[in-house]
């Protein structure tokens, strides 16, 4: 019997182009269960929220981000911390994604979030944080296993790859769970 | 004698023509002691942060943006509260301003924050969170008093203007403390 594919969206809360979150949200798509189809959508284009905008018209890029929401399985949010906490960039994707009532994207989406930092608490404020806002949402955040994968800079190599063993582990743990955890709501 | 003038930039958190918020920085505006100035600035054109665009330069807005920072006496910070947090906005501004090493505009930048949200708890997580990003810049947020205004939809009129006296004092408190609390740091 085939399993049924499971679609992931996953997205970093970096824009530069050799962030390590972004290093990290690759290498979670090329360790994902083999069921499992990790894609990466990039918040470049993302506007600033504003409700007068939104009242208007989302922006084109705005109704792919939130279609692409509604439409997979769950997501992947990877985030940095910049100054103790949720980057302006992930937030301000989130906020536009909040809305729509009972048509929110985020609404009852099951959730997994993973993060690092150049220094040692890797993201723990951050994820904190967006624990904090996806209650709001109501979105199905996954509670464990947690990856906050510290000095992260020192688990790629010059290119890009992933040289950590361990931090790879942590990886594919978190996305094994996020299998499992779907499953829970999906019965 | 003549007493020095107090140069104030103000932003609000909401890019929405009507927000609450920028209402309530208009109001603190008109209510700002004889000796204090406060000057609005627009947050709307700030893109969002990328370390790879500053790192060739930073665009102009976000230039003219630090430099309104650094050359004002004092900030004050009117934030919305937007899915249990700050807004992404408001956090994406202050990613920008918080870079620069030793020239970070924000560093030592003395600051008062207020909000107001149309349910109860009138930001109460918004300025925590705030609060506690504006450690990792080591601004000199003002302790007290706290503003924080609930059911802000009820304390203006159709055209925008505050009706509610006590939000009012409230304002005038937060505005007068503040020039308090930038003395302690100019002995």
């Amino acid at each position: 019997m085939l399993k049924q594919q499971i679609n992931v969206l996953g997205f970093a809360g970096s824009l530069r182009k050799d962030s390590f979150n972004r290093a990290l949200l690759r290498e979670a798509i090329n360790l994902s269960p083999e069921e499992m189809k990790i894609t990466d959508f990039d918040l470049t284009e993302i506007p600033m929220f504003n409700e007068d905008v939104e009242k208007a018209e989302d922006p084109d890029i705005v109704t792919t981000f939130k279609d692409a929401i509604r439409e997979a399985d769950a997501l992947l949010i990877v985030t940095p911390e910049y100054n103790n906490a949720i980057p302006g960039v992930l937030k301000n994707a989130l906020d536009w994604a909040s809305r729509g009532g009972k048509e929110a994207p985020l609404l009852k989406k099951p959730i997994a979030i993973m993060g690092g930092t150049p220094g040692r608490a890797g993201t723990a404020q951050a994820q904190a944080q967006l624990r904090q806002t996806l209650i709001t949402t109501r979105s199905l955040v996954m509670v464990e296993p947690q990856v906050l994968i510290s000095e992260v800079h020192r688990k790629f190599d010059e290119q890009g790859h992933l040289t950590d063993e361990k931090t790879g582990q942590y990886i594919q743990r978190l996305l094994n769970g996020l299998e499992d955890w779907i499953k829970h709501f999906n019965k």
